[in-house]
């Protein structure tokens, strides 16, 4: 059966998050399977995608996989897959998949964008986009704040609770925080994130920020994996899914 | 009766426009009147904007004013009517106005930018607040027709029908229009704008851009005012007020 590889796009504010609910409501994998139900083959196949996003956190480059019971020309898929999916919902791109492609295990990293706006007044256009908070960001706290991530460690501190992971230890490639007036933009790549993992990093950062908590408060609570040192992570709406890393080969 | 002048940011994809409607139906003008009306002194009183923007339209200066029959601290009461209105819409500034400010009347100019992204796929979080046509723009026919309408003339050609104002004449001090990648920016400043002017200049663009028309028929279709061989306007939601301009005196 051939296995097909999609890139996707979504505005992540009408949805509960990737993953399709036991109790209904609306998902970008079920708007994904309900449009693929509707092509030839396409009914109960079920996609898979790189990272399960949580509600209202957005997406530009997720990648997710489906087998089709048929060989579908790439480009005519994306096309029938637009023609069906709710306008909240993009394939960019789609391609045939090596067998055993799976978008989660075969990844190599993942780079995540969060943007923040802080004090005067939240701008309507950015609300669904960006997260906003009233307290002035101080610079050099920040770029500190920042500074604590890159490398491999243990993020127990910022690991959800009840989480099923083997191990909370990650391998964080790069963590940049760019300032530019009243708007704080945050980059982060890894080998792979625990769940609410950038939220609790740039929770981090607006809590070195703001003064609420000092940078070496917070190296502390992450060299200890103290949960209960570390601050709430932001808000969701302000998180993008960029960019999914695979091996050249494979 | 002190008068008050309030600069405006609103999302306007959930409204029907600046304007309350007889028929009733979420407004900007509703909005702000009826967050008037719970403060001290402010039941019934009217508000007056710069430009009655269309549905679907966004601003981030709209300038409205009104007469509240007691004085207040401006700071006072923009944070009392954000605390009030809906996240779509947000005061950016409070002053006192000078008597007899009119916020359309004494406006000597007025900036409107319009966004589009052009060929690819839409991306779902620009579908807001930039248009998307499947067409791929050839920059150079956009930059001959954008040339086509600085200076005092009259639009009579791009007119809404059923207008009620006087003139058709305007002048138009800019009129730019940046591409760059598959998105094209375009900003257009003039002493003031016709109903749907902006919409209809930016669908000249595009008529040209895409070469449905040419630069010569726009250009004698203005010139002889004729409404019928003008392209469409296009849609509301790629368009913002941006800023209105006042003299320095009044």
């Amino acid at each position: 059966m051939p296995r097909y590889r999609i890139t996707l796009a979504y505005d992540g504010t009408d949805f509960l998050g990737w993953q399709r609910q036991r109790e209904g409501g609306r998902t970008v994998q079920g708007e994904l399977e309900q449009a693929l139900a509707r092509l030839p083959g396409g009914a109960g196949v079920a996609v898979v995608a790189a990272g399960r996003t949580d509600a209202g956190v957005h997406a530009l480059g997720q990648v997710a996989a489906f087998d089709l019971p048929r060989e579908a020309e790439p480009a005519e898929l994306l096309r029938a897959l637009n023609g069906l999916l709710p306008r909240d919902v993009r394939v960019l791109e789609a391609a045939l998949a090596p067998a055993g492609f799976h978008p989660r295990r075969s990844a190599v990293g993942k780079l995540y964008r969060y943007e923040l706006d802080f004090g005067g007044v939240p701008l309507p256009q950015r609300r669904l986009y960006a997260a906003w908070i009233p307290w002035v960001l101080e610079e050099q706290a920040v770029q500190a704040a920042a500074a604590l991530y890159p490398g491999r460690r243990d993020f127990a501190a910022i690991a959800s609770k009840g989480g099923s992971v083997k191990t909370t230890v990650r391998t964080v490639m790069r963590s940049q925080a760019l300032l530019s007036g009243s708007t704080l933009v945050y980059e982060t790549e890894a080998d792979g994130f625990l769940r609410k993992m950038v939220r609790s990093m740039v929770g981090g950062l607006v809590a070195a920020g703001r003064g609420a908590s000092s940078v070496e408060e917070l190296a502390r609570a992450l060299e200890r994996g103290d949960r209960r040192a570390w601050p709430a992570p932001a808000p969701a709406c302000g998180l993008t899914l960029v960019r999914v890393d695979y091996p050249v080969l494979g």
